[in-house]
């Protein structure tokens, strides 16, 4: 394949990105100076050799140094004793960016598809262990959590991830209080045009 | 004004319906056969002379009869202690529709925008001020709640709503305990698309 | 069935109108008061008895007297050397809201579907027929035309329409040059996204 | 910058992509593998490497070997004396890809919004002259066209730089025969929602 088919290839496996853009943007990047695909490529592999997965919350991070704390779990002042549970790195940033959440997090690098029979295929239950394994000794980098929060989105897959999860857990991480988002009207939410599912959770949180 | 001009005017006043559809439906109706234009019309007269106002929850009901409480109010098998206050007909039939509440109803016959002086202009505070105070001698139409659920939408008018009617319950109705829905996620929410209020009210209503 | 019940299934028949809408319709009406209601349906019967349909171009118009043509095809100053055949009334509002066109029209009170085995069921080729013929004594109701003007929408209903007349008209009014709208890019049409048959057309029509 | 930073800035820059999708690019590419990073970049070069500014039309193309010729302009069935401008390479390739036109192209590389004081800045004016001053000597490269089809999209952009092409050929391809493509209804265009200017040049057009 000549490498202007393969990079219109390429560019079709980006996230949302169909034939017809893919080939934008292929047509955008050849007709861009030298000085901007030197620059991009450059970055590419910069931007790739400071990525580091933080040996606690396993989120991303980059670092020109050889850290393996992320500056969240390196922050002294977050309160130790809570671990949010999150599906992907975009959530944990969704969370960090509302800044309603004080606590520690652990990203699980995916969710669990309805059907998937090898959950452990798709996120890091293993390493939650080695987590919650290491936090027996409440160590700087693994402090024992007295709640883990499971933080899933209300939709389908979010629901079967949660429940996952909260299998593993309960055999792995016995005695840790478990919690889950609650449930009810968000923000911009009409009564009329609510399910079911989201009526009865709010009436039931009703406070 | 000639009767086509005079009808596409009538027409552009219904809910959602801008001058061009008005134009169609105009069109439409005149174009149907005498036979559909004469049960049109005879069915408007006849539904506007069979509808009434219930005189406990305010809501519109259809009655051949004389009848003064709707369908709801008059259910002996209802939970009376429960009064959950909605801002209009269709609010109450889609949480009656969820088929997940079955307590009483009251139907403020509107909402109150954020910037409205006269809220009493907007809202049934009248007839809630009258339905709470025959409530002391608990009669069969204005039974006693115990509880008295604000049921608005989470959008800022809805919001508002609620504030006014719990200012005038706190005046009007010492003692009688006030809830309001849930806030949190609602089905279907991602969490990395979630605004911060709904995150706080998610993390906050966690359980 | 309850009259309000009725009335949502006769609002339900409305052009591009769901259940929930002609639920909405329904509740809107019935919480008029009086007086909007009965102007509502006063002017419904009235616009109904003042409904005429020209008896040369066959299109709907109002009138409280007893005139037979429409103000287009009774107004002197018109081209009556062209004939235009459009498929529906509001075909023809559009065209003479335009004001690009001073000929005469031919309503033909729909289209036809590409399948349709019965075309005379759908469009008016009996009227059209007899206004053609009354045409050969060329009077001031139905002047010869020297060019019949296909104008359809470019649409495969609209199409086949054309091809319907147009074989109709070969028959039936023979020596009378026919032609259609032309084809080509309309306004805002972006080459880039356009499709085969508009390219042809936009190639075979430069000038 | 950080290199992560500095790629988010770099994707954001794509046509079509605003900050948030610019991040997820950044996020997909940095959790690829190395392989498909490697693949990435190196393809971009060898792209960049291979792409050719075609001497006759102007279009880019790419090829391995240092021809100066696209495959379209060095093609010895196509009709040489039809000479198409389009603006970009993107109507290029949706009119090839239509298969109606058989003729030559010239790329403009761009078109001239409406208020641009310096067109020459914005399309090839001075590599259109001189493939025309060329074309007198009708070599294979440029051969002479006897029609030269000024080939824009149908909105302000696109006639204002079909003026501006014109007015230039006008002063430097005297005798040369100008046309533009045919303007009329467009694949499915409906008549009711035509606008005038449609609706004038569909009339103007029959045929």
């Amino acid at each position: 394949m000549d490498p202007v088919s393969k990079l219109i290839e390429l560019f079709s496996e980006f996230p949302g990105i169909g034939p017809r853009q893919a080939r934008r943007f292929a047509y955008f990047v050849l007709t861009r100076p030298n000085s901007f695909i030197e620059e991009f490529t450059k970055n590419i592999g910069a931007a790739k050799k400071s990525l580091r997965t933080c040996s606690s919350c396993q989120r991303f991070f980059t670092s020109s140094s050889q850290m393996k704390l992320c500056s969240t779990c390196s922050d002294e002042s977050r309160e130790k004793n809570l671990l949010m549970i999150v599906a992907r790195d975009s959530d944990f940033e969704a969370v960090e960016k509302s800044g309603v959440y004080r606590g520690l997090y652990f990203v699980l690098g995916g969710s669990v598809p309805v059907l998937e029979k090898e959950p452990e295929k798709r996120v890091r239950l293993a390493e939650l262990k080695s987590r919650l394994g290491s936090a027996k000794h409440d160590s700087a980098e693994s402090p024992a959590p007295s709640e883990i929060i499971l933080s899933m989105s209300a939709t389908p897959d979010g629901e079967h991830t949660g429940d996952v999860v909260r299998n593993f857990l309960e055999k792995n991480a016995g005695g840790v209080k478990i919690s889950v988002l609650g449930k009810g009207l968000s923000t911009g939410t009409e009564l009329e045009y609510s399910d079911t599912e989201t009526l009865r959770n709010a009436l039931k949180n009703r406070g």
